[in-house]
């Protein structure tokens, strides 16, 4: 079976196994798993932020970041396909009684003219925008990678208006890669970042939220009320702290879906979009068949793949995959269509 | 001053005044307030509803009313200018936990293919959609009176997805009587209802909501929750009893809404929405003032109107504003523009 | 029939009725009902504080004012048999996220040393203790008026470990004039309080929430959240006024309540808490009858009162209740039992 | 150091480690970690129960298990120092809307007659109560070990309610080992149950819920909105498998906690309260000194407690505590003291 749902499929190696096997630990609510410790200076170091925080899941990170952002009642500002707004269960309202006003953006990240516009003054019936959330690499829009430069621009927008940017970015080396630039030049416009560990870079559990000492403190408490203060830790950070060593390989994962995507564009009904990352999003409307029936045919044939819609089909590549697994995938696909 | 900001500012006349102080009353908490019965069933079969029940704004009618259709973390459909999302205080995600999903919609209401677009399946990643929230006339729009075809072309694809409809129908009478139709037409086709009677039919105090009785025995209980549960609230219900008689006069308000309109086209730099109610709107950015500007020239001349955008001003028509307030408000814009 | 559920019943006199009738009005949301504006104010003044606001009801005082004390996860001290946690159905949960630590107090009110003990200082583990509650008179436990020395202790232990103090004071008067002080005795140790006007000094409908001008701005806006923003309320403001000129009348109730229960004390099972205000307790355990077999042979002999347990009933005068009421009341029941 | 803090501190041992390195692993949010898989199977046959779920605290399955048996605005009963109530951050207010009441009982669990009292029915002022939440062995109390009668005629209280019993079993292996009876007869009188795998049992992370198929299933979701859906979760899940293992070793464990208390009793100033499993209170006030003053003087000599209160201090023996330990701590004591 060649797995392409998703990048979060990824199996820690030997390198994490092991790393997982003798890892120094202590109890992490009590602060005091030294292998956690040095995970969350490492990437805070990485990112260029003061601190950074472990999380069992990108979604408690999100969702713990936005929370301590913001007061209750206050609008979020999220493109209408983020991950906040689409896959975390409503949590935003439900757990932390925001609102998000939801802007349908051009490549995932508003113009600052649709934060203007998307901004609500505090007054008497509205208790106003709390949170600009931008999202990179922008998953459901394809794995588009954004540049610095409309990052910033969003973010000088919400910022002229004294609202704070958190970044979710679960796939932000990915992005990174993509535009060969530092990390660095994504985060530096925001307050803070999510990223995600179990997901490209290989680690199997764990994300981060990183941004200034203060913020992360906060975030600690939060992190514990959410349900989120582990034990001994270290046995997860450890292989984590390795994965972070993978940011490198991501540049082989984008090469794989640029394979991947121009074999597709040559079969019969998918419509292509151009990867940018490692994303590839088919229309398959043109095989006449809806997303259901292209799925069931290609695990038929021992691929996997993810619904995106009524007749888009996300491909994900990640590590697990080989460039004979993507010659696979092409063939059987050229084969069933 | 001529007031046309809104509206709500009318005040009660002396039928009503009247009314007030004869009304027989009891403790409504108990169920006992004989007039506040009587408004209760008088709305109830207006509306063709089974039941309805009285509160103190149309906010927390709403509020009440969405909650009582939905759980905690669903959606609600709603389009993005409508009074739940703009005017509320966010209090859906706020006080019940609920994330709407905003359409962008062509004149308040969403088409069967928006409804269908914006409609989320319950799944792991997502507690699904819960209601449609729909608004008639619309106000942020600028009191377009939506039809009823529209409304149950709406209506049938949440139902076609098992989805309830409220209707915030605080200007409800307003749109029946612009489209000339009985209110029970834009009703039938939705669970419920909310009515203001605080507004055009110029009640001090009140909105409703109508529909199914075993939902309004739980919006009761609501209420009390939300702290509407009131005493001797007949003295404020008797005055809207009256207010339910004012219905045909609103047609006098619409036609006020058309002569103010054509006269503000001749004010240069005005761009006058055509009404189809009480409000008018204009785009004032021709005048090469912002909308303070022109509020605080009006203002001088004893005219008030409200913002409703940076270049934008509502002027709402109500009883308490006469023909020859209207050309009084028309000379002095000329004079002033 | 001789009502003495409680004092909620009191329905408006004349002279309310006519205040209803010509009240100057205005519309409220927009701040500009003088009759609104003139309640708010003599209420400060009478109340010895800064600022005061009208509410619809005395949960949604109580709701607001708690929320606007305090943040989302906080503790609240309050007697376990208080209105805001036996009788707002859980609101301070619901609505604001707040856990309320029930204190198990001798007359209503903690000692000194019960708010130490209760009081949760702010850690990992805790968000903290955000608010003290107190209530006076205490409905609950018989109706108890609470003197300003138990007050201002409990008020002090909580300002020593800056823990702000609310009062519902829902029947403050009844506890001042029991206690012959000025209510201004009761209310100056703490930060705010609420009053209820509908209670036993008879208006028709309404709550108010006195303190500092910069709490009750705040409160101003949720109470918008909670859908308390009401239009032209000065029509229930205008009888709420003349109500404040009944507080002499309250001794009157409570020379009623020790008549009353004089003559419960003779009556064969009846076991009677000695009254302090307007309400008294039986405990009717040594009729060998349950609370509602009792209220039924009540009922069935024209007078009314209310379950408060399972062989607990709440008698309650008021001013609609006169002297002859009562002793007809003794009469039917030394009949009935 | 001897670390005799919390049994959370336990550190995985090299099987534990091993099993971690060698662990098959899966996307257990697709439920495809057959590590994981065969965790939650195991402990479902070892309680007795249809289904169990894999969270990353206690914290977050005691919320989560509490959230799905009820619905917002209901009333949780629960001893007043419960885990629940005190440690985790007012979560079921904060993030569930639930108002918990308070019982003080006598020895962590109420009696039938305390759930009859505490329990609220459903009416107009309040939603009632949705759930009946026991700690077994109870924390806060000392480690008490509640016998299957107290559990059972507690739940039935309940049950006679049509209320549901969640368990708070972090420790249950404890308390089934101190009464020297099967597990399954703690957990048959409950709907649920959570316990802890990182405590006594010595696993690096991780809690479960145990109970019927169709509550795991919403349990499921409820876990994903939390953020406690973890990828390949076997690395943990394989080390919380072994630890299973180690139930027997509890009985060490509470000798321990016997030979410790024992020594304590000869301390000056030292009021122990006897232990029934690993943990041991100590109310040190006969010292002269606070809790803090007492701890530093422990720390001084590398020995490590909780503070319990102003003067109160739990020792807590675990797996990595051997005999010596405990010797060695009662002599630096002695010496201490
Ligand atoms: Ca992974
Ligand atoms: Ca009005
Ligand atoms: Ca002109
Ligand atoms: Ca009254
Ligand atoms: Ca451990
Ligand atoms: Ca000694």
């Amino acid at each position: 079976m060649i797995d392409l749902r998703s990048d979060t499929v990824t199996t820690p190696d030997d390198r994490m196994r092991d790393a997982a096997q003798s890892a120094a630990v202590g109890d992490d609510v009590y602060r005091e798993d030294p292998t956690v410790a040095e995970l969350e200076t490492t990437v805070a170091d990485r990112l260029g932020t003061e601190s950074a925080l472990y999380f069992p899941s990108g979604t408690m990170a999100n969702q713990v970041a936005v929370r301590v952002h913001t007061e209750r009642g206050q609008e979020v500002l999220a493109d209408r396909k983020s991950h906040v707004v689409k896959y975390e269960l409503g949590g935003l309202a439900d757990l932390s009684g925001l609102q998000v006003r939801m802007l349908d953006t051009d490549r995932g990240a508003p113009t600052p003219e649709q934060v203007a516009a998307g901004f609500v003054e505090e007054e008497l019936h509205r208790p106003g925008t709390g949170l600009l959330c931008l999202e990179n690499t922008h998953n459901a829009r394809g794995g588009l990678a954004i540049d610095p430069e409309r990052i910033a621009a969003a973010a000088e927008a919400a910022h002229d208006r004294d609202v704070p940017v958190h970044l979710d970015g679960a796939r932000v080396f990915n992005a990174a890669t993509a535009l060969d630039i530092p990390v660095t030049e994504l985060v530096d416009p925001v307050e803070t970042v999510m990223i995600s560990l179990s997901k490209g870079l290989g680690a199997p559990v764990g994300s981060m939220v990183a941004g200034p000492e203060s913020f992360v403190e906060d975030a600690r408490r939060t992190r514990k009320l959410f349900g989120g203060g582990m034990r001994q830790a270290g046995i997860i950070a450890a292989p984590a702290l390795r994965a972070l060593e993978n940011v490198d390989g991501l540049e082989r994962d984008h090469e794989h879906a640029r394979v991947l995507a121009e074999g597709l564009t040559a079969v019969d009904g998918f419509d292509v979009q151009e990867p940018e990352t490692n994303i590839v999003l088919a229309d398959i409307a043109g095989t006449g068949l809806e997303t259901e029936g292209v799925l069931n045919r290609l695990e038929e044939r021992n691929v996997l793949a993810t619904a995106f819609g009524p007749t888009t089909i996300r491909f994900c590549t990640h590590r697990d995959v080989s460039r004979s697994d993507i010659d696979a995938v092409l063939e059987r696909i050229d084969d069933a269509f």
